[in-house]
């Protein structure tokens, strides 16, 4: 009986297996004569002989011509046909059935789409494909970011996004960059988003045209790229160029529907054609074989969208592997990137030495890729604050303590980590698909609002910490339509005074200026102290009123009251990583007055130069034509004559090549000015100084000089372009000076580094010049810089935008785009952005801020590294209504999340810091400055953790690559030869190891360091 | 040790089976939460419950805008973006990852070529879903044939290679008939290629739109059909008209890149919509149960080359089953045609009654595809003549013994089974489509003519039988250009005299004229006994000699020389299933002329009327206008007054429909006469009279008359159709009689059953005529008749032909097409046929045979059947030289496979006789008489299966059914109500069973019985 029993028990076992030996779709694990036609005995690399790397890919846009979701499912296939779950559902079935096939796949916005969508049998199938390398994750972050347009903040968020999952999901960290398509790429990608997060290779379609037949020439498509000054080697990458397009050689493009002639190898069917295809793989091969070094050639098998059905692109590539390999004369095999970055290295080759960046991208004599520096400057400005906002967020939400079930800001990174992708924050997508972009957005924002407003309520509320999470009893709102002066929480309306928490994002004590929109005329502030502080009402102007009413409508629905009549404008002063609390309340009738008057005074008297600023900057303007003329430092002595002025150029609508989406061409070298004199209105007060100027209906400026501020702000409002004379209009301002700057300029890279540019010439080869203007254009995301012998202009931005320095002296920012043709690259609608009223509808007006600064040499970038942090890191106000004693008496008016007087050194800041699922913490903290950049703050910084987190002991300290997905001390990358390399380089200056126990983190100048903290 | 040994293995199995089951994509023997996201429990039909069967298929036309192979393979997609491998690849892996998920296929030309490509893993995952009812074979021939113009011996013959293939590789036996784009529907269809062949139901999409209109209104488009007048309801089907066509409802349409919506179930992605989707299906559901009887209704989901990536189908309907049948309104189902059937035989529903066929089909008011029953008129005879080719050489094959490795028929059977798709002897696919059929045929018909040309070298050898196989000494050759006067082997050139042996593949002995163009004009043929026989020597008219010329140069590339003089004419007398050898040898100049002289004479002088016949039969022509006048029986007695003309309708090139490849639209009801007046040239001789006339340049027409034939053989050359004038011309014959025939005239189904057609009327609903003449043409196959009180005109055709009767007393025949528009039906290219010689082309010449015949009323049917398998199995013509001495030294010169003086009964056709691979014997036998159509041969025919095979024992016969795939015993139907059935019908008349000892077979007037023989 018992050996009968044990018989039965393998019997059932037997057959069980059998029937599942039959009836499935094998794996890599049991093959025998399993599915494959054509194994090609492993598929290694041959030595000796050519080997063609076939990488199969599908480019899939994480929004374009559809949106994420439609792209996902397969909606909306008018507009292109297009689903990326059927892509992942066929390439998983496709991999089953030969161990030798590989897929490489890029975008985790996708992935994690699909994945949550399959049956933990699947997941553990593509787990095994993952492990054994068939499928390889390629960049591996949300989206394949836009380079030009994005922040590193972002760039290293959505990146972490993605790695994070596949660490996760997969135990794997991505090896290979896959910037495919990004119009141009930057030295941040390179070096930080490369090197840093532990790239080896990255690889990419898109460089200008005469450089790539330059490289062509001379093989030097393939690069060792070093991103950075400040890091140089230690922080170089592998990069290559392909020779033509992300697409295959001509005729060996597999999709279903592909006219691409078949190879046809059996001789019962009609067509057979082996020889003929073989010799064209063969020759198409050698052709790319004469522009790359090595033995190692790749072939990107794929393009947009495509293995919808990925049989009918494997199927091909089998074939051609056998008969091309048994032709002999070459040797072809499926690869990834990082098999042939491997290959690349193991071929002990120098490589050409590739710095700065490949900025900007043209793909013809007309066509330079800088229009979309600038395009969508409303949805760029969207992007850029809410980035600002989800760093602030997660500082709260660690601060209150993450509740996933409860409003968090995952949707908000979610959202952010989609906008980041090249046809999305570069505003190059379809209308309806940056609407969509904006509504995931806007629903992120909305709940990471609740996410504040609810944290903010534990962290005020005298209530022990830790004890939040449940329901406070204060109600927080916040005002994300401040900028036109719409937030009905300071509107009045209550009979309680106003309680505006500010919460202060930055590692720094920070003191800066607050504008609410307020209809009382007399309302006092007093600080948490309970003190009266220094306010100032200035009028709500014209222009702003009419923005409210309109865009409330069309934004909410609302019909706008009357609106408020006045900004109330005060000084507020905030621990770092802390908050304060104001209190907003009518001014008592009988108690004395701390201020007479504090309503903005308008100057009525004109002089023929009106001087305005209440600080130590001072701007200088003609009253007869109401330009600026100089701008001077009481303290720094730097005096500079400027101008500055408003020209749009018109948008060429050449057929062959018109400016659209993407491409700023214009119709003339020349702008058209919008207004040789203009009106000047000055408001002044204590606190700042304003000139109102209209330059034109659809342009009025705003500048603002602040008691305790050393720079200009400029807000501009423009719009709506009038297109009713049929021309776009390509907007910028334009500031001249008299300083000789030897055609040189800096714009910086991504927000972080900062590239010098020198007009009409490029590092790389012998530009020929066709578009003076265009192909002299530059993505800034921080801003941009001139010097002379004395002093430096600087300018810096809060958005991204498109600048330039086209003659000596001169800075122009390109603000707002409205063009009606389609530049034919795609996108198939002119850049003409509306917005309606019912049926009213009217171009897009953008309403933004720059900022301007003199300093002497070598004293700028102090302010541009603080200034940019604040500009990208605003105070967060949350309001309430409250008396204020009752309030004093159940809350903390102030406080910080560090010891009390730490503060971070002002040359690093805090980029990151965010609870994780598994309640450990991120933190990432960045040095600003470049190496020789500040004589006193390119020096190594250090951060006490200990005092960071007050009340809080870090049990383990765990260093991590940039995008946290593996440890720093685990990291390995290849070693590379570089042609003409002496070995006389410096080495970088890095922080070393953090002790476990002092916990102090060191950095050198512009390092970043991940960190991965538990608590006790 | 031992335990430990046991333990270990079960382990191993263990381990094993775990790796599968997570490494599978899993069968129905283990889903368990597997890849099913949608189980909809089963799927089964719901009672009470409107049920919607969704029944997955894709449309795979066996050529049409491409060829097949370039459809399997997917090249050529800048036609049309299609490949077959694609769809079963992909329907494979969408079927296995959920049980519940059904899919039925067709075209098993198209499963063949995939199928050999397969491995034995993916062979057995094949078989079980096949076994589990996933993937249903419906149809199941080798292609969805033509139902127009094609004979029934070749829908036999495709549907047993399908169903045989089927049978073998899945011992499964189709039960649907699926015949859904076929435009027009055929009595036979329903009877014999569906009730005969097992199906319990044939589904289709194309009826004429008045009836489609009338039907959905009294939802009778489900029907019985009795397409038999003979079987009745013994052969009787569930017929399922479509009410649109068959693809899916709009709006349910998922194919990769489609534009329908699809259902977007996941609330973490937007634009979620099932309960809009689900209220469309629903209500797309109730409009076509509105029309339809019973709770069921069935949804085609696919339609042209669908399913390139199943899953994108499969995943829709997968959420719409699970959401539809959540809401519970309704209830949906994967299912297929069986399954429906079912369930409408379930209901236990009374169905209308449908009787004859649906032919001619209409889509509009101008819209009568009856044109497509001549077009391509040359390819439409090389289709008939390969198929009378393809039985006889069948019968040699068999003879002779097969042989697998040498060369064998099969090829042509696969190319005929090819060439009666739908759109191919249609003649609706495009012309390069068109030639890859020829090419096919050309190639099949090659290798059986080396088939019979060895197989005849071994019948008439001396050696044993069965000891053929090895190579044989004599090399025949065969003729295909013979009606060309093209035959290297009879004009001349050997030293030797020519051996030409005969075959007869009919059962009955046979007395025919043979014609082979020779150059001598002295030639004597003697027959097997030495005897000089009677022959005549007829002049090859220079229209032939141009053919010759230019079609050989076309076709083989070969300049023609001189060309033969004259042809040779004799009578020949050859026993059934055997041969008979004649020599033609220089006429010996001393000796004895045996007759005086054998060339014909040519009338000189010449009478007012001209008449001509040699035996009973007399044509009168009218020496003015050379017009026929009478035609009278010197034995029959009976006397037709009658004129034939040719004339050409104008094709309408009318923009919203002209005339095309499908639909015959003439400009006028009005044919132009091609000529009044023609001038006669006659030749007389002892064998046949000729009639030579020139109608014009492009019309030239020899009218025989032989001595010991019933009828005329009417031999037209069409072409090419001039078209200088950019008119498109449609060339018919019309033959006008006095015969009062009350608007009624008959036309064959696929050359079986004589149809009644009325002109102007149909039985199924009141007519509303809007194209007067192309509605009222009819398919011919076989031929067509009129009657009046007294007598009978027949008219038989070489090939599938127009044909109508639009007055009283006419017949017309369209004979030739060439038009110069698209009629938009999809091909895409006018139907513009032309031949060419390097750069000169020219439009296509036809040239045929049609033959008339006036008989006694019920006189007719007998002529018309014995002359039709005259006309559909010719004498074979073999070819070689030797001394007559010599041959008959080592040479039998007549035989046969019967016994001695053994024939078929004469009503009844050897239709099959084939060796299959088993070395078994597939045979059919037909009864050639409808009941009631003769007065001696519509009874009980006897055939005696001991006295066919003379020499051989038959160990087994065992009947199956039509395709051979089941035994007739164990055949199961089922049984439907009939509306209005009065139980009142009349048993038919059917042979009993075959006693295994006396081995007789009985049939039945019309029946077919089919047999497999084994042999001792």
């Amino acid at each position: 009986m018992r050996k009968q029993g044990r018989l039965s028990l393998t019997w059932v076992f037997l057959s069980v297996f059998l029937l599942l030996a039959a009836a499935c779709i094998l794996s890599e694990t049991v093959v025998a004569d399993g599915f494959r036609k054509y194994n090609n005995g492993g598929g290694g690399i041959v030595e000796g002989r050519l080997n063609v790397h076939l990488v199969p890919h599908s480019h899939d846009d994480v929004g374009w011509l559809k949106t994420i979701d439609q792209y996902y499912v397969g909606a909306n296939n008018t507009l292109q046909n297009a689903s990326v779950q059927n892509v992942l559902d066929s390439v998983i079935t496709a991999l089953l059935k030969d161990p030798s096939r590989k897929f490489v796949f890029a975008e985790m916005a996708f992935f994690n789409r699909w994945w949550r969508e399959q049956t933990t049998t699947t997941q553990d199938i593509v787990r095994k494909l993952v492990k054994s390398g068939q499928l390889e994750f390629v960049n591996g972050g949300w989206c394949m970011h836009d380079e030009a347009a994005t922040h590193y903040i972002d760039m290293i968020d959505q990146t972490t996004l993605g790695h994070r999952m596949i660490k996760a999901e997969f135990n794997s960290t991505p090896r290979a960059g896959w910037q495919i398509d990004p119009f141009g790429h930057s030295a941040v990608q390179a070096y930080l988003l490369g090197a840093e997060v532990g790239f080896d290779s990255v690889h990419f379609a898109r460089i200008d045209y005469q450089d790539r037949v330059k490289r062509k020439g001379d093989k030097s498509l393939e690069v060792i790229w070093r991103g950075s000054n400040t890091f140089g080697s230690s922080s170089q990458i592998f990069a290559n160029a392909f020779p033509v397009h992300y697409a295959p050689p001509q005729g060996f493009h597999f999709e279903v529907g592909d006219e691409d002639i078949p190879i046809q190898d059996d001789p019962l069917i009609f067509d057979y054609n082996v020889d003929q295809r073989v010799k064209d793989f063969v020759d198409a091969a050698k052709a790319q074989a004469n522009v790359t070094r090595t033995n190692h050639i790749m072939w990107t098998m794929g393009d947009d969208f495509q293995y919808q059905f990925a049989e009918s692109w494997f199927r091909q590539m089998d074939k051609f592997i056998k008969y091309v390999n048994k032709d002999g004369e070459i040797n072809a095999l499926y690869s990834t990137p990082s098999i042939y970055t491997d290959a690349k290295n193991a071929a002990n080759e120098s490589w050409p030495l590739k710095t700065d960046d490949y900025f900007p991208y043209a793909d013809g004599d007309n066509a330079y890729w800088t229009g979309y520096f600038t395009s969508r400057p409303g949805f760029k400005r969207f992007v850029r604050q809410l980035s600002g906002y989800y760093l602030a967020a997660r500082q709260v939400e660690f601060l209150a303590g993450k509740n996933k079930t409860a409003p968090n800001t995952s949707k908000l990174g979610d959202a952010l980590g989609v906008a980041q992708h090249h046809d999305a924050v570069s505003g190059t997508a379809k209308q309806h698909t940056t609407n969509d972009y904006a509504k995931r957005l806007a629903i992120g924002a909305t709940e990471a609002e609740a996410t504040v407003s609810s944290a903010f309520s534990c962290l005020v509320s005298n209530k022990i910490k830790g004890q939040c999470g449940g329901s406070q009893d204060t109600t927080f709102s916040q005002c994300q339509l401040l900028n036109i002066s719409y937030c009905p929480s300071t509107e009045g309306g209550s009979s309680k005074p106003l309680v505006v928490v500010v919460y202060n994002p930055l590692g720094w004590n920070r003191t800066d200026i607050i504008r609410i929109p307020v209809n009382d005329s007399s309302l006092v502030v007093t600080d948490s102290f309970g003190k009266a502080i220094e306010s100032q009402f200035v009028p709500v102007d014209k222009v702003t009123s009419d923005l409210r009413n309109f865009y409330l409508k069309a934004y909410t629905g609302q019909s706008s009251n009357q609106g408020p009549q006045n900004w109330l404008v005060f000084q507020v002063t905030v621990p770092p990583l802390g908050w304060a609390t104001y209190f907003i309340s009518k001014e008592p009738k009988t108690a004395e007055r701390t201020y007479s008057d504090n309503n903005s005074l308008k100057d009525t008297a004109v002089d023929e130069v009106v001087e305005i600023g209440p600080g130590n900057l001072k701007m200088l303007f003609s009253s007869a034509s109401g330009q600026l003329t100089r701008m001077f430092n009481k303290v720094t002595g730097v005096d500079t004559p400027i101008q500055q002025s408003y020209l749009w150029y018109t948008s060429s609508t050449d057929s062959q090549q018109s400016s659209g989406a993407y491409i700023f061409r214009p119709d003339s070298n020349t702008p058209t000015i919008v207004a040789q004199s203009v009106k000047l209105d000055v408001f002044r007060g204590p606190l700042v100084h304003e000139v109102h100027q209209q330059f034109s209906p659809w342009i009025y400026q705003v500048t603002r000089l602040y008691k305790d501020k050393q720079h200009a702000e400029i807000e501009y409002t423009i719009g709506p372009i009038p297109t009713d004379d049929n021309i776009g209009k390509e907007v910028i301002t334009k500031m001249t000076t008299d300083m000789v700057t030897n055609k040189t300029s800096y714009t910086d890279s991504n927000g972080r580094d900062f590239m010098k540019r020198v007009y009409d010439q490029r590092n790389d080869w012998n530009l020929s010049v066709n578009q003076p203007i265009a192909g002299n254009y530059y993505p800034l995301n921080l801003g941009t810089f001139i010097t002379d012998s004395k002093s430096e202009l600087s300018v810096l931005v809060d958005r991204a935008t498109g600048g330039a320095s086209i003659n000596d002296g001169e800075i122009e920012l390109m603000l707002h785009r409205r063009i009606l043709q389609d530049d034919g690259r795609g996108v198939g609608e002119p850049l003409d952005e509306q917005v309606c009223v019912g049926e009213s509808c009217q171009g897009l007006t953008v309403r933004g801020n720059y900022y301007v600064s003199i300093n002497k040499l070598g004293g700028g970038a102090a302010w541009r590294r603080t200034t940019g942090q604040e500009i990208y890191s605003p105070l967060l106000l949350a309001f309430t209504h409250e008396d204020e004693k009752t309030w004093k008496a159940s809350h903390s008016t102030s406080g910080t999340m560090m010891n009390a007087g730490y503060s971070l050194p002002l040359n690093v800041a805090l980029i990151t810091l965010e609870e994780l699922d598994d309640q450990t913490v991120l933190l990432r903290l960045a040095h600003l400055y470049e190496v020789g950049e500040d004589a006193a703050y390119s020096t190594v910084a250090k951060v006490k953790l200990k005092k960071m987190f007050t009340g809080k002991e870090i049990k383990e300290v765990k260093e991590m690559s940039l995008s946290a997905n593996q440890e720093k001390s685990g990291m390995k990358r290849l070693s590379w030869k570089v042609e003409g390399d002496g070995g006389d380089e410096t080495a970088p200056v890095r922080g070393g190891p953090v002790d476990a126990l002092i916990q102090v983190v060191e950095l050198g100048p512009m390092e970043i360091r991940t960190f991965v903290l538990t608590f006790s």
